[in-house]
């Protein structure tokens, strides 16, 4: 029988990636409480199904900064898709834009941009660590003009988080997949002097709208507000960067009242269910972003294996806002959720 | 020794039962999370006995929709009894009956509806998928001809809920089962645009008064006072719908509440001891369902494990009200539970 | 080395007794949920330890209705120590009374309780199962004769508690320890009529201070104030009767509030440690009654056993009392704890 | 690969230290609630992170007392280092001196002050048990003339806890290691009578600084202000005496409400991680104390094993201020953490 859900999808991921690389992309940082606490977050919120509902037809459609996709679902940024699969992310991409939905591309990846940008059939988000002005100047041109919609700013890692596993597995990357963006592998050199202004600065360089993503308190939520960006991605990075942190889902709901709709928020970090991303929306993420799956399914079968982890996913949302009496994306509110 | 309570019917029916449709019957959807919930709940909960009660005699007995009881332990619908045994529901019915109690028999049954009323002993209650409308009103029809006396309408499948363990078994109801009250198998096109409208129509086609089977909130609670039902099963279908919704004894006092004493109320999903019979009449049920016990005992002996389950359950909550210093239903209220 | 903890006691106990009478002691009813909350709640209850107190002498003296006993921990009622040892309930009392502690026999007991009254050294008194009137007024007046001070009426068994374990096991009394006070066994004939007004009928047949034994609300512990009552003990039958009740530590403040210091409240259930019995004098009991790990004393050895049981809990409150800043029984009060 | 964390260092030194000496480090006191709960605690603390921060250069130098120390991590007084390594206690000095950081040389210490003094790189403190007024006035005269610059009286030891595994596993001071500040081993004759006129009895005898080490609540921490200490370290002794009472680090809160600023309060028990540090910091702490991993790093490299040691814990928390965008120690305030 083949994979019924993406649980399955890691299973048979496993074995056909490098050892270093799995525990590359599995671990978390330090003790991974959070990464554990990404998923055991989920348990903790209980749906409030309404019934008698017509839920016949259920339309997810949905647009995230204008840009229409068919589903709330969408590909977050991961580093080098080339240990999972020798299109690396080209092969993402082709899956993504088969599923409707849209990618968001990492600085860090294993095929150049604008290769990412030939390949992909769907809409391209760039995620940008910035390191010198320099290179990043050069970068944002390069990501507008190959047609990415947006810069997907991450700013949760001024240091690399200490991902135990991967160390103790000597994980490094293979010569032969230096040949992404800079032919590099993980940049050693990220800017952590970074600031809002630095932010501004950014923003003064490209007509492309910014997102955040790695923002965790309203605090910060408020200050982006002032900043003028056009979205937040609230996430913890998997796990992978400061251990002790709340889940993602935990922290979504102080972000959401701090922007009081003034951008769109997305949320990502153990989302692997479609009972999680009915939680995320009913939480006021206006979509949410899957990592990790997305590789098992292309480690497993390529585009297609992308594809299909993306739809196991949304016939999983499809069959959670019907049994929850909610067929349309506005008929997912906060009454749906409760904390345990 | 024999069994002494039910979960020593649960492990002598497994056997007994084909591995593919005992993992129908005890799995829940998706990651279960529900299906644990339902049994953890209960140790949620605490009892405040009372002391110096003179509880020689407990009086369980107790009406529904005003038919008489021993007890206010009823059989919950549950789909294909020639699972368990060849004798299918009627043996149920039977069971039952000699516990003095009421069956809910299935839309998805392995015998037909007239087969089990002729089979009875006690009364019934006819649990009703809708489908199509012609087919319904057959249905209904027939459930009245046969003397069922109310309709227990299920209003949260509009979806089949993924049971995964079932499906990895690769479940299939067998052909000679096929024989029931449309000689199909799991019905694939339950109405999916079913709304209060439906219910309006069903109730204009039915003397019987109607239940609502799978409410779990008090906003549906008071949506169904204002459609006319006589009850409401509180129940998250032992979870096997959505998963993540609450216990459903955890949802029961939000339902009670709206409810207002306006119907009766009751509630399954979990219920394997006389003390969780008694939390849940002091969380304010005027009965309870029980499901998969009921083909536990069915499996292990037929139509005399049906009743040997019920009098274990009926002696548990016995000696419960004794020690509880609860001795009739009426004594049975708020101040009795306590959640931790 | 010997043992240094009553765990320790429990361990060596159990090969010296059979493992029919093993279960029947150590199990508790139905799923055991409370047999579990009983330990499991001390641990949800810190210390708030004071320092620079003079701590070089704890003096742990107090009296029980006026009784002085060394310390604050009595020997609880149980049932038939001709299991542990062939001396029974007479070598209890005489470990007891080295201890210079109280013992409350049982009228269970597989000696009568003038054989025990004879052995002890220690004041007693004789716990009462109250039966037909007739035996009981019997039973009063010859613990009166035989020198008992105060009758604690057991009041949580109308019926008796499913402890299935030792039901698993067979557990019967073996016919030659039928001859205590009924020579018989576990009487099967307890009177379930039992109400507050049998009690003013025992109280106005005696002149010993009743304590009533099985009280888990507030509301029966006002009742017992109505009713003249010398004592209480807060207990839920070492989780032996209605399986669900609160851990006795958890309903003791409530009692405790009701009683308003109109009479002495006691504690049983699940105390094993010195600390244990600290956080009970904090909650307000004046004493703690320790059950079967008088019992692991005597199948290790005797008399001598019980006292040592006894005189390692002793060290383990003297301790604890120093560390805990609190050298004198006046010294122990609420602010010592709080709940997590 | 070489050790990367502390719970490596842990593995690493069991096997070089003897078992029952191990036993004497690792265990706590009774049931080892206490020391679990120092460990669990830290994950029920939640990390707020800060983006945007301009995190390149991250400084943790502070002062305790006057003296400036590298970073906020301090090494707790432990007994007798001589079970770890042969340089004992001369060893940890000069450890924490290459780390530029400052530690407490313990009363029962396997070398003498004045030794421990000379080996010495960096500040010391001198912790105290207060035997006898004679012997106690001579030691702290020895502390002062060696160079200590303050007294860490320790208050919550009038008993010694009791470490069970180590009582069952027979540890004793081997003869050999006989040598310390009485050339005795753990002191028997520990002055249970001290109270607060003991303290200002001592404050009259010195003019170094007193640090009360063990306490747990407000209560005492206000106490500790009308006797003039100069610093509180709050701690449980590693789980090692009264069992049942809070993490350290859930009692740092009152203890900070209670101080209101008028004297530095340090933590310590259980701190293993970088994130640990910006907690307790975060909590109110001044700085925080490790005691075994200290012992840890002795057993398994000497002073150069201290040494690395505190330069993970350092780099640890050097990341952790980075992530959480708290670059100094002034930005590290309340609102960087959440109880969960």
């Amino acid at each position: 029988m083949g994979p019924i859900n993406l649980f399955d999808y890691e299973r048979l991921a496993q074995p056909r990636i490098e050892p270093a690389a799995w525990d590359y992309y599995r671990s978390g940082s330090d003790d991974e409480v959070t990464l554990r606490a990404n998923r055991a977050a989920f348990e903790r919120i209980q749906l409030r199904p309404r019934v008698l509902v017509d839920v016949n037809r259920c339309d997810m459609r949905t647009t995230v900064l204008g840009t229409p996709v068919s589903m709330p679902i969408l590909i977050a940024p991961t580093a080098f898709h080339g240990l999972a699969h020798p299109e690396g992310e080209c092969a993402t991409a082709r899956g993504a834009g088969r599923a409707e939905t849209l990618m968001v591309a990492s600085t860090s990846s294993t095929r150049s941009l604008e290769e990412i940008a030939q390949a992909a059939r769907g809409p391209l988000w760039f995620q940008l660590y910035i390191h010198d002005r320099r290179s990043t100047e050069e970068l944002v041109e390069r990501a507008a003009d190959a047609g990415y919609r947006a810069l997907v700013v991450t700013v949760d890692s001024p240091r690399w988080g200490y991902k135990e596993a991967a160390i103790r597995s000597g994980f490094r990357l293979p010569p032969h997949l230096k040949k992404g963006n800079f032919a590099g592998g993980d940049p050693a050199d990220v800017d952590a002097t970074l600031t809002w202004e630095s932010l501004d600065w950014l923003r003064a360089r490209t007509h492309l709208p910014i997102v955040l993503k790695g923002v965790l308190t309203g605090e910060d939520a408020a200050l982006a507000m002032e900043h003028g960006v056009g979205g937040i991605v609230v996430s913890n990075h998997g796990g992978r960067q400061l251990d002790g942190v709340a889940a993602s889902i935990e922290a979504l709901p102080e972000v959401v009242a701090a922007v009081r709709g003034r951008c769109e928020v997305y949320v990502d970090s153990g989302i692997r269910r479609g009972t999680d991303v009915l939680k995320a929306l009913a939480l006021g993420a206006r979509a949410v972003l899957v990592g990790r799956p997305s590789l098992w399914g292309l480690a497993v079968d390529g585009a297609d294996g992308v594809t299909a982890v993306l739809a196991l996913l949304r016939n999983e949302l499809e069959r959670a806002m019907a049994l929850a009496g909610r067929p349309t994306i506005a008929s997912i509110d906060h009454s749906l959720v409760q904390r345990v």
